[in-house]
């Protein structure tokens, strides 16, 4: 079996849709792991999701990835803006990494429109809330399913 | 039968795979809208995809599409960084619209990280080559799903 | 009977009235063109009215004035932002010209607060809808009253 | 009757035509005014004609507008490139506020470009010297009289 | 008896709750003025209120608290953020000065973030309406106290 | 009994008081906290005080504020000017949050003039030592007092 | 025979000697494509010479010189300081290209001084008006010359 | 006689030397002007020596100078850093004006290094205490005598 | 024997000469301990070697420090551009700080040309790989000597 | 015969062709001399060709060619970039001038794309090796052709 | 008798008058000179004066200038922009240091506007042509005179 | 045995320790000479140690460096900041090259946080007075050891 995918979620993702549901809607962390797990065993894909609210434990998540999972779709929420250490993480990664957004993030205020991480990642997928998970692990298969045929 | 999907591709990328195969990739224009077509077949969508050169007629394009098109997915090539009007054609849009780009817009030049396209579009794709497209089109596919059942 | 007045709108302004009118009014170009054609006969004026939504018709539109039009009337659209060439087109222009824009363009995004017309033009009318037309036609039979009288 | 409108003029307007005509022109800020006058008396309208030389006359001028006088007509002169203090007293205004400038101020030094007085007005006229306040006058009788229908 | 504080009021906010009180709230500046004069009889001082659209009124204010005043309570309004006027005069005040404003000015327009007061300062307190001055009066008598402990 | 406030602390406040006191005076957080303690009694209020230096630890205390604490009172430190992970708690925040600082920001280096918490935040308090937290404890007594009277 | 050079010029460039000769002078554009011819005698190579009003035409023109032309001069006007379709399809571009203007840029406007062409281009002549074009193709036969002895 | 030399004093400048004189040193204004008188004696000259904390004062104050002073000797104060509207006043006059400073405002905050006086001003003096007002009027004398033999 | 020398590494050193060791070499960072071991036996100084990818953990290391450790030798990695959290750290420490990196800062990207921590820090070495930290231990050994000296 | 033509190169420029002929060629400067020199001749031009590392030298050389020279031919090298003081030697030049660079200045780091030599010259040619110096040569020619007609 | 003034002038300022008089007017350097020494003679000084168009002449005399020279006089020429070595030089002298310029540097060019020299000079004369000198002569002997009495 | 290395100093650096000794501490130019003759001894190396205020001297004493000298270390004073010139010839040299300053740049003037020098040397020391070229000599030797195992 192919090694997993590693999903990896940044600071305060651990409240969607808990709060406040009229605006950011009711869709919670739990049911986008769900809806991603579903999506993967239709690709025949192992997934696996963890959330932090450290810097520090993403940089380390990204460290220990090597060996273990063929690839890594990443949301570092508010430390995409300000993460020089994930992006130094990422440069040492030897696996595709796929950066998502639930939101748009060019919509929002400028500060959020710099991604230390973008440059790091193969591609970019933004505003389709948690379906933008699944449609990067659909992106990470052809990925990886393209580099084995190499 | 739904309104058709309108696909629509800015200046220079009717070049596309024509010339530097090696580093640009072999994938030409007509693969991917052959891709995007079997994509949609599958989804149960039509789609209609374009390309031109001239500023002037991705505008009117986007213009004539209100009541004749369900979304428009958009890859506005160099005049994403530049183009006002298209933005404003885009603002006065009423269907979603999706940002696609070949390549990660940024880890290219600067200029390239500005896009006038984003604010007006629902989500961005951007680094995953033709099957961008692909993706584009599965997310369209899920908020007119949605936008449906509202 | 003295030349006309050339009336020129750039991109989108064709849609004007026809979406959202909610926000932006009912007010359509045609509207607008007829309550220029009233004030034009009161003060003794011929105008001709055109939009388009290339850059080059309208730089070639002002290249065409010379001879045949007395003044320019020029809502340039999006392009009054970002258009170097019409920009040239009015330096190269010996006749009057007045900016006129819909909307207060200091009201809006920052990047509308910037026109390549402006320096080239001699007064700029902006923020009274379709009424600053009929305000520019009479600035416009004004200073080609005093023009007369040198 | 209806109230009249208030038509404020910054520093330095005073000397208006009388320094430098051959640059300046050799209209004064006495002509402007009758020209208004004029003006008013065919659009039915009564105006008031003030200048001054101190931002906090302006100032509360426009405080005092309120109540008395239908819409406030501003030539608010350097006072427009650095005053917060007018900018907060036109936000607290309830009457419609046109802002003028005899010269075109995108033809002049760059801090002109800039004018606190724009996001608080309705629209911007500039560049037609003192026929500029009829205009005004004639957006203002406009604006007043579609106000009175709605 | 001690020397009295001095709580100066600068443009507009003579305004206070008068306007747009479904925005603003209904505190008139007389309401806070009665309120420190409640809190200054519980903390034994004695307070003058002050208001003023003129810059130049409160430097002359300013200057001419020497000698005459414990303190100085400030709410500069608009000229926080264009008066080097009133910075000088600050910096040649021996007095402890506070900053106060009623709105959060860190939530408003870019140029209400920069304060020429600020630096002038000891120290600032915003965005709890009128209550802020009442917060500035403790603070105040808690300083003198502490320089009077000295 | 009313639900207690939280006071968060952010890094090096541990260290108040204990190096340098001929700059940084001789308070120590303690005696802040116990200061705090004091004025919270007088107000009826209870109050829960911390520090780290972790900002993942700051992230989840706000997080976790939620249906335990009125109000929250923040002195973030450093991260005040670098932690959008923060400003983002604080935005799914539903309690009042006030800002404060030991000294006044403004008189310090510019980077420390932008802060990431204050649009964030109700309101600000700074440059008034360690009685700038019983200032904003009085505040949010004020505040909590007027949403019950709503 | 070798393939011939393609001469572009930009907007405006048609109305070169025809208007204000006294300070464009006189020589036109049909003035500057005979002496283009005839320096193209003298070095034994041939030239098509273009002008448009047109970006699109522009970008469609370098990008069928493919196989056709040995080599492109171009003077994009205005352009060269804002068209990135014009960058794009000069990279895809395997012919050398000159740039050339005709007056020095880097006299006029600052945003002139900016050229999107310059670093697709091979090299870059300016400020010599018409005579610059028979510079740039006396530097493009060099070119020419150089590579075939690769 | 000829006409005397207006020498202008703007905001603060009337504590010079009252406060902290250990700092700015004992010079009063009062010093100044009569050190001023004095030198004026020596040059055969009249002055006239006014100060005020008002800006509109200091833009009247120019306005006046008109037929009837030969120069003016202006420190502007901290009105040189911010008020267009004596810049405005200074470019309609048509004596010869000289910007005097107390301190070398290049040592001071980045703030005071620009001046709208000086690019209205033929000269520029500072840095010399109240020793640069004589120096201003030594070089006013020679400049009216140098104009006159012309 | 003199109290030991704390020697700090920040995020991703860890991984040092594990990954690419085409690019970064085959030195880890146990080989640089050794080897400052190695120079700290030569030099007399006992040294402690750590590494964390945690903000909070080098800013509690440096709060600790005090007392225990002679001097500080510290590669903040990633955090030396964005953590204002060691600066004050490092201010409020009372040793000598020397700062290491092993690339030239300078030659990469340009938000690595700026440093939190240099400005706290005696002296900067970077370019020499893990040599610098031996090279760091000398020039803190002669500090140490200097220091003891006066 | 006529005045010669002055060919002057700046710092580093000795050094051409002799390190790294792989990156920059074989070209010398002497070889570039030798081409000028023959083109010379086919010309009927004298010309005199210098290098030097120093500034003063090359304002000095600048400042000589008065009456001596034609016109000059300026590689400024480094300088081009930096010297204020080449500029005003150039201002104060009769003769006309012609910038040359042997790159194209624009793909190099963007501190070389800004040219004080460019405002003071005619005109200005770069990217084209060493020949660029014999197209300046032409371009000279013809503008010394042009003058002698006048 | 007191120790000479050391008068430098930097690159340029020997063509003063000897190009374009009716630009510059017909005052040469020498003429200056001798004016100076007229003055200096006049307040019982002595003074030596000097030109280069070498930074590191100007540097070198700056540093001899200690124990033989009472003071400088530098009018820097195209250096006052672009010398960081001339600033140090002066920051290490011990003597007054009075920077001239022959024109007002804010009537100029922007970069004309910063000067590396002012902030190392007690004062600063600019916009008086060769009086400037002497007005700087007279400044020095009294800042002379005044240290002498301390 | 082994090339030497060459030492270079910049402006200024001639008058170490002569003047202000209370700040820049009696270290001359001469002592560190002696301290890096000491420490070349004891490594084994020769060194040339020089020192000039000319910028051509600099970039001169580089370009003979080619073939003689087997690295430099090079403190370039206040060229560090402002001299391409340097830079370009350091770009051209084969040698490893070392930065070195006495005091930490990091801690001055901003404009002496960029360095010209940095990227085209392999390390930078800096902020150990002297000593630092010690530290630079060691560095080298290893370096050229390191190379010549290669």
């Amino acid at each position: 079996m192919p090694s997993p995918i590693l999903i990896l979620n940044g600071p305060n993702l651990n409240l969607l849709g808990e709060r406040e549901p009229e605006i950011y809607g009711t869709e919670t962390l739990a049911d986008i792991a769900a809806a991603v797990e579903t999506a993967a065993d239709a690709l025949g894909l192992n997934v696996e999701f963890r959330q932090t609210n450290a810097e520090a434990e993403l940089v380390t998540w990204i460290q220990e990835a090597r060996g273990k999972y063929a690839g890594i779709v990443l949301n570092a929420g508010a430390f995409t803006h300000t993460s020089v250490a994930i992006y130094d993480a990422l440069l040492l990664c030897e696996q595709p990494v796929i950066e998502v957004h639930l939101s748009n993030i060019f919509r929002r205020e400028p500060f959020r429109h710099h991604s230390y991480v973008a440059p790091a990642a193969q591609g970019l997928i933004c505003g389709f809330g948690g379906h933008g998970y699944v449609l990067a692990l659909q992106a990470m298969a052809r990925i990886l399913d393209s580099d084995a045929k190499k």
